[in-house]
C-alpha cells in the first residue's frame, strides 16, 4: 500500500501507562525484560521514563538514543505520579483486563525462544498470568509487571 | 548498553486493546491515521486485527508483511469481541484515563508536521482531547479514537 502524503511520516512511537513505584517497574523492564532506559523527563508532580529495546547492536551513545526517541517505534513510556509508591491509601492501577475499567489489554514481547524466556522468568520469580502449559495456546505466555499489567511473551515466528 | 544473551532477541512487538465496533476502528486507524491492516485472525467469539505503519516504502507484498508481523515493533492489535457493536446494553470500554480503571494512558504517533496533521484531523471531524492550543504544551495534541482511547500526536524531533 502506498501511504498518503498526509500520513507518510507517521510512526507508532510509544505506549504509555501509569506505574505506582518506578524503582520496581524499572527493575522489571530493564532487568527482567532487557529494555534500556533511553530518556527520563522530570516534572514537579510526575516523572516520565522512556524505555525501549536497543536494536543498535550495543551502542553506548546515550545522546543519540535520546534524540532517536521520537524517530523510532516500540518505546514504552511509564508515568510515575509522585507519591503513589509510598501512599498506603493508593489502591493501585487497573490492568485494563478486569471490570470495571476493562479496555486496555497488554503489550507483547516477541522472542527467539519462548521456552527459554519463560524458564528464565520462572527462575527470576516473575508472576505468570498464563504459563505456556496453561490453556490452549502452548506457545504463548503472559507474565505480570509490578503493577499487574499483562506482558505477552510469544515467538517471533508465525505459529499462531 | 550490551544486551544480555537472554533478552537479546526481545522486541516490543505490539500493544492490544479492545474495541466495540471494528468497522469504525479500522476506518479510524487506516484512513485517519494511515496504518495498514497487516493481519487478521478470526476466532469463534472474537476477531483480532493487526495494524502497523508501513515503513517499506509502499510494498504490496501482503504475505511478507504478515510474516514480518512478529519480527517488527509498532504493531497495534485490536480485539473485537463479537456482538459488542450491536449490543445496546454494552457500556463501552474504559479509555484507562478515568476512575475507576485508570492505569493505561495512550498510544502516541510521531509526525513530521504536527500543525498539518492536526489541521487534517480537524477537517476530518476527529474529536480532540487536547488541541495544540490547549494547555501548556503547544506542540502536542491528543485525539480520540472511536472507543475514546487517547492517541497522542507529537513532532518527531526533540522539542519537549
Amino acid at each position: 500500500m502506498v501511504r498518503s502524503e498526509e500520513t507518510k511520516s507517521f510512526r507508532f512511537n510509544h505506549t504509555m501507562y501509569r506505574v505506582k513505584d518506578p524503582q520496581k517497574s524499572l527493575q522489571f523492564y530493564q532487568e527482567v525484560l532487557g529494555m534500556e532506559l533511553i530518556d527520563k523527563a522530570e516534572f514537579s508532580s510526575f516523572t516520565l521514563y522512556f524505555l525501549a529495546f536497543d536494536h543498535s547492536g550495543g551502542s553506548d551513545d546515550v545522546s543519540a538514543k535520546k534524540l532517536q526517541r521520537f524517530k523510532r517505534e516500540g518505546v514504552l513510556e511509564l508515568t510515575h505520579n509522585h507519591g503513589t509508591e509510598s501512599d498506603a491509601s493508593f489502591a493501585g492501577y487497573a490492568s485494563g483486563n478486569d471490570e470495571p475499567g476493562k479496555g486496555y489489554g497488554h503489550i507483547a514481547i516477541t522472542v527467539d525462544d519462548v521456552q527459554a524466556a519463560c524458564a528464565r522468568f520462572e527462575k527470576l520469580g516473575v508472576p505468570f498470568k498464563k504459563r505456556l502449559t496453561d490453556g490452549m495456546m502452548k506457545n504463548i505466555a503472559f507474565i505480570k509487571d509490578p503493577d499487574g499489567y499483562w506482558v505477552e511473551i510469544l515467538p517471533n515466528t508465525y505459529e499462531v
